[in-house]
């Protein structure tokens, strides 16, 4: 670790070096410009795959060992499984068999079932994790354990990071629901479907070698193909990928809160006085409890004023497939599928289509669809009172969540923070956020159940909303509020070590996340 | 011209560097492997596109004036308009007005209607074409006349030519039937409707700078986005595209000559005898009178014996979504649509999907689809009786032709050339094709109206047919039974100038094509 450190455009020092390779601090939102071209992996040739498209290879440690996989490469999954996903802990089980060492993980995402990977960071096998810290391997990481620097990446920020060689995948190894001998596959079908393999496309395209591996094997063609086989190197046909009832929900259910049912009540309420939802809006929906519930009060408003929405962004439920198929909704593009309703809904609607993170999120392309929503709402698990955002801390310091979408979702049109003025007695507003993840030039608005607070950089918001009759206050009486009833919590205390590098949407640094005080 | 030639590993004199570029002569199926990297285009950022998607540009000449049009760009366009396009010969208009020179048009094919060009290859506008150059375009080329010298590669050539960095496209020009004002684009309606873009989408994701040009501007999100907006940087509206009738044909039309009927029916009676056809076998069609002829007869095979096929490759007709639709074949993959039938089909029926020649016919990537096909069958302009095939120039030395995706099908598991023996009274079996275009041991069997000659190589198939009754010759005897009939031909004459190179699916130099003699 290099710790010569730099003062970013956000005020926050960050180290230029880390894990041996440099990165450029943080210069405002759109101020960084990328003048380099994208990562070119190595060419290859029909000549070296089987002409009759058989790649199958019996075990996944074959495949990895024919993959070349040696110490110090970079393994990439997706978590299109989520909490129920077998594959990525068995890559490294595998490894750890084999004596390898010092291997990067680079996940989309991770769930509580990769804490079975703290062995393996212990030992030696992986050095670091480059993707979202949740649960047990953000604790793990936030205790100073972690070999290397963790990298935290938003959704998009992990497509950039590939696209432009970042980060350079030495194997891709992709969990698919169904696949066919020559690596053509989708999310679609099979005991572990996910819907859609969103997540998936960049890693097949820029890493070295690919191996899919499925509990689905179909016959060649695999259609639609949402991943094409002319990027792969191997498949391995396995008995299970994972656990289904924890890849995807039976149902997902909105919030009984009735806290958050206000926050979430009083969200589409704004949305309509502030005219952010009309006939013809795009806007992104969440699975969360508050997110659920939004949507339903925003489709008592479409009802009411015989709206449609023109296009809602996934990660989708069944929440949004009922909206499509009563007509309240054109569109669903989804990256991601929550629920198995959403499933049978991929497979039926010819108007729900399947996209890439690429084409939603990654903000080195000639545009982005994040740009293009309306409207988003958002949780945070703090936001201070310039409106910046953090999403991977508690207000005690641990690292606890990945990025996500969040900071990807931030270019919305109209970025609403909808959350509980305070969680467990600890206000959620605070004077400065522990982590930066989100400048608070991007948050437009922050919804809670005592209030909703408009930053004033939205002149526009502020004059439609004021004689809306919905409870506007500033950012600093809520933040006082909270404090009146909880008392002002205590600063997190924090050693010297940095333990991760949180990365804005164009690849520099954001902000650190530092060791946790004993 | 740099004029040392080597020998390749077919015999044939080649030059090792044209038109400035350095290239490797062909050195046999599969034994040329590359070591390099992909072209990497240059890193975009979002911060550079509009917030709210709208690519839109006034005009064509604004997007290209925008785009950075200067002396000796390398221009892409795509052939899905065929002989109806406008915007190829456009671009070039503009570029003329715009006193632009020296010009490399890198089409997928060309057309006719694209003659209109030959003033600008006469002025300097154009140096040279790489692509195919049919009929007039061929004509002037082998007539010595263009500045540079032209390269004809197959489309899977043309797609690893791309993607391997052996040309850079400075600029994209895609006419889109259907695209909304972020990019995203289809061929499936309006005015001048492909049906499919599989052409298109190499072009988009490695060209610095991509146009879209529509005459069907539709609301946010087209789908399905068989283009992805994220690698556009402009959208311009016209009137037109080009003259729908000669874009898509309203019908395509069986043969109706007795000799090539007799041929269609010889082939698909060997490929019963041979087991080639069989039930879920994967084959692939063409659109010329001969193979829609040969459909029809597999057809009746299929019904005959209750089999259907597991995947027929387009381009696309109305006999293959009849074939579809009466269950006779599970799947059409169409990367390209013939006939209005055909783009209806695309648009009902969810068996019938969209691919990209990249998946089809790029030899340099892991694998493709072509040598999975169990049977395909193909047009020669000449065969010798070492099975070389031609199908670029006519046995009088013209080029007249483009390569199309022939060389990429040849990889198929039985390559099926059905011919006449003779046109015009000229012989098309020769002691030595005139243009090396395919190596023989790729050509499985040729038809012919007065027999059927099977490569040596293929003692399996000799086997399975020797009992057939059906007219099995050596092609020796069929060269001297068109001999005998017609005379021997007189061989064309060449003058010494090199006027085009003819790329191997691997970007190797197969052979090269000389000035006419006057």
């Amino acid at each position: 670790m290099d710790n010569k450190l730099v003062r970013n455009a956000a005020g926050r020092l960050v180290p230029e070096v880390f894990n041996g390779q440099t990165a450029i601090p943080y210069m405002g939102v759109g101020k960084f410009k990328p003048n380099g071209t994208k990562h070119a992996p190595p060419i290859s040739s029909c000549a070296d795959y089987p002409a009759n498209g058989d790649k199958r290879c019996q075990t996944l440690r074959d495949a990895l060992i024919k993959s070349g996989l040696c110490d110090g490469m970079t393994i990439s999954t997706h978590h299109h499984l989520r909490d129920g996903d077998y594959i990525a802990n068995t890559v490294f089980d595998i490894a750890h068999e084999l004596g390898i060492k010092g291997l990067r993980w680079f996940p989309s995402a991770s769930f509580p079932c990769n804490a079975h990977l703290i062995p393996y960071l212990e030992d030696g096998t992986i050095d670091w994790i480059e993707g979202s810290m949740n649960g047990p391997l953000g604790e793990f990481t936030s205790r100073g354990r972690m070999k290397g620097t963790a990298v935290l990446r938003s959704h998009g920020g992990r497509v950039q990071a590939i696209q432009d060689g970042e980060v350079k995948i030495d194997i891709a190894v992709m969990a698919t629901p169904s696949c066919d001998m020559f690596g053509n596959a989708n999310g679609l079908g099979g005991p572990s479907a996910t819907g859609v393999l969103g997540y998936a496309e960049m890693d097949v395209q820029y890493a070295d070698k690919v191996i899919m591996v499925t509990d689905n094997l179909v016959p060649f063609p695999c259609l639609p193909m949402q991943i094409v086989g002319n990027f792969v190197d191997f498949v391995v046909v396995t008995d299970k990928l994972g656990e289904a009832e924890r890849i995807i929900s039976g149902t997902t259910q909105i919030t009984r809160s009735p806290d958050r049912l206000i926050i979430a009540e009083l969200t589409a309420r704004f949305c309509e006085a502030a005219g952010i939802i009309y006939d013809g809006c795009v806007v992104q929906a969440g699975a969360g409890g508050i997110s659920l519930a939004i949507a339903e009060y925003i489709k008592a408003i479409l009802q009411k004023n015989h709206w449609r929405i023109r296009v809602g962004f996934g990660g989708s439920t069944q929440y949004m497939t009922q909206m499509l198929e009563s007509g309240l909704m054109e569109y669903i593009l989804d990256g991601q599928v929550f629920d198995t309703e959403a499933i049978r809904s991929l497979n039926e609607n010819r108007n729900h289509h399947s996209f890439s993170v690429f084409n939603a999120y990654n903000y080195h392309s000639k545009g982005n669809f994040t740009s293009m929503i309306d409207v988003v709402t958002l949780g945070a698990t703090e936001i201070d009172v310039n409106f910046n955002g953090n999403v991977v801390t508690h207000s005690d310091g641990i690292l606890l969540h990945g990025i996500g979408g969040w900071q990807n979702c931030l270019f919305a049109k109209n970025t609403i923070v909808a959350l509980p003025l305070f969680r467990n007695r600890i206000p959620v507003i605070v004077d400065e956020v522990t982590t930066l993840c989100g400048p608070g030039d991007l948050i437009d608005v922050v919804v809670t159940e005592r209030g909703i607070a408009i930053n004033p950089l939205r002149t526009d918001l502020i004059e439609k909303t004021k004689d809306s009759g919905l409870p506007i206050k500033t950012i600093q009486e809520l933040k006082e509020e909270a404090e009146t009833i909880c008392g002002k919590p205590d600063k997190p205390k924090f050693a010297d070590k940095i333990v991760a590098i949180v990365k804005w949407v164009d690849g520099t640094v954001i902000d650190v996340i530092r060791q946790i005080a004993d």
